[in-house]
């Protein structure tokens, strides 16, 4: 490969002239431009990041951390990355997904390189050494979820606790009072054991508590099968629940087959409401389930501008955002204003 | 931000002597090393990833370009990312998922900025001004895919031919003689047009054709709903087809609902096999799909050797490898030994 010298040789210049060309950190007269110019298109000289990124002492790139190598991508995962990429591409940066172990030894050695300018976190846990490990270093970073204790941290996070509310609230107004929550309770023992778990369950608990109502929580694993088998029995182990708030988009189209076969009408004998799903998953199902969308797109643009702002604006103020899910009808719950 | 100066300065050392502790290019005695050392984590020196990069002439990574920008995430296509940054970590890489609008000038600026040593380029097309571009520049690459005429190029790909003959081959050994292939046609006038498309349903005509079957092309878009409308209509509008091929992952569990609506018995009335398709998608189906499986995990990591062999070796032989889909029996065709 051509160096930065051979350039220089070739076109009878300084090796700092061939700098100030690449970089623009200098004016040149028009023709020696054109003669480092022709010089590097005949050596096929290919600019190296080094240089350029040397001189501007920035890449541009921001790394989307995603623990991929431990957990395949969900759908909603996917949506953050496309959104959050087009939001950087807006505003002058990349944004790559950086597959990582869930280390925080992995993430000392990617900002230390220098290669990238910020860093998104994505699936933290409630306590996340790569969160301090973030904390520590110089490298600007926010998150997408956040930890126990989020004071001091820039965040952007789905407000599971108000998505449960507003969930319990939905089967409510519909006259339910014996409610049931599926959710995979494996979560606290491995990498699922974000806080999406913890704090959506304990919002159940609490709520159903303080309102008076009957609740149950069900455990269920993230597969299709695994919400089948949960659905063929369903009403045989919960005959007195009525209605379902199920936060396992993986599991929920099994979920809603098993009760099928086992002869459960939904939604007349059984009301069932989807937590943080998508279009997509939530129409694969039949009945089509009804489902409180998970803010994807909006969480991947704001999580992008958080680290954007870290970069560009040190001294501006930390965003902590939280953002609820929408709520989606479909047919696996009546319409309020067909019941009126 | 501290520069080397600074702490060539703080150490009272040369800048040279700081390159060549920090890049390991040079001797240096142990009690200056242990000067700059400390010297940069007084001041917080950053290792800039150019005098790194600068040193060795190389980053080590390499991006997957993937058209997210202007294309949803498909559930196949994560698997090929989890498992080529798999592979590349194994072999000391690190693989990145690149986002990229579909055109040249955008691979042009990306391999020109030396950020990356090597590409692996996905969905490719027909023809493709992507891979015109890599041809033209020097950076290695390789393509999961190919292009309508591959010579010369490294490439790793599905064998859709040999798939569509062995789905074929499924059905008439369980007896089927007129069968329907169900895909999205608006695929030749958008970026969904790769190979994959036009090589599958060319191999369907073409074998009809030879084997004296009869054959019907089935258009349906990728979503569930529109499976769910092709599968409900499926039977009035086909009453002499037997077996279905659906190559068409997004639209299959829709499709299956909708011949369920209609009264179609799958398998009696019509046998289903789903072809390129993934195990989560197969088991959200109503009955459980039989599937041949996307080949995804092996594909990214063959198309992951690929361009490090390419950036290593880059003499070795050019790779062009086709890998045929695998038969999973599932519940919507009759298991052969079931029938005899």
């Amino acid at each position: 490969m051509a160096t930065m010298q051979d350039v220089a040789q070739h076109a009878g210049v300084s090796i700092a002239t061939v700098s100030f060309v690449l970089n623009g950190t200098k004016a040149v007269s028009e023709p020696t431009k054109r003669r480092v110019e022709s010089a590097m298109a005949e050596l096929g000289y290919r600019r190296n990041p080094a240089g350029s990124a040397l001189a501007r002492g920035r890449t541009d790139i921001i790394a989307l951390l995603y623990p991929a190598l431990q957990r395949q991508l969900h759908a909603t995962a996917t949506r953050f990355f496309t959104s959050a990429a087009e939001r950087a591409q807006e505003r002058g940066f990349s944004l790559v997904m950086w597959p990582a172990a869930n280390e925080a030894q992995e993430i000392d050695a990617l900002t230390k390189s220098g290669l990238i300018d910020g860093v998104l976190l994505m699936e933290v846990q409630l306590e996340d050494e790569r969160v301090e490990a973030l904390r520590r270093g110089t490298t600007p970073f926010a998150l997408i979820g956040r930890t126990q204790d989020p004071t001091g941290l820039p965040f952007v996070d789905i407000d599971f606790e108000q998505t449960v509310i507003s969930g319990l609230e939905e089967l409510v107004a519909r006259g339910h009072t014996s409610i049931a929550f599926i959710y995979d309770h494996s979560g606290p023992t491995t990498l699922h054991a974000y806080g999406a778990i913890a704090r959506a369950s304990r919002t159940f608990r609490d709520t159903i508590a303080q309102s008076g109502l009957s609740g149950v929580t069900v455990d269920c694993r993230e597969n299709p099968r695994a919400g089948r088998e949960v659905g063929e029995t369903f009403r045989e182990r919960y005959p007195d629940v009525t209605a379902v708030l199920i936060m396992n988009e993986l599991a929920s189209p099994g979920f809603m087959t098993g009760l099928r076969q086992a002869g459960t009408q939904v939604p007349e004998d059984l009301a069932v409401l989807s937590l943080v799903s998508s279009d997509t998953v939530a129409s694969m199902s039949d009945p089509e389930l009804a489902f409180m969308r998970a803010p994807a797109e909006e969480l991947g643009r704001l999580g992008t501008d958080a680290v954007i702002d870290r970069i560009t604006a040190p001294d501006s103020p930390l965003p902590n955002t939280l953002v609820p899910c929408e709520m989606v009808n479909g047919n696996s719950l009546p319409r309020l204003t067909e019941q009126a």
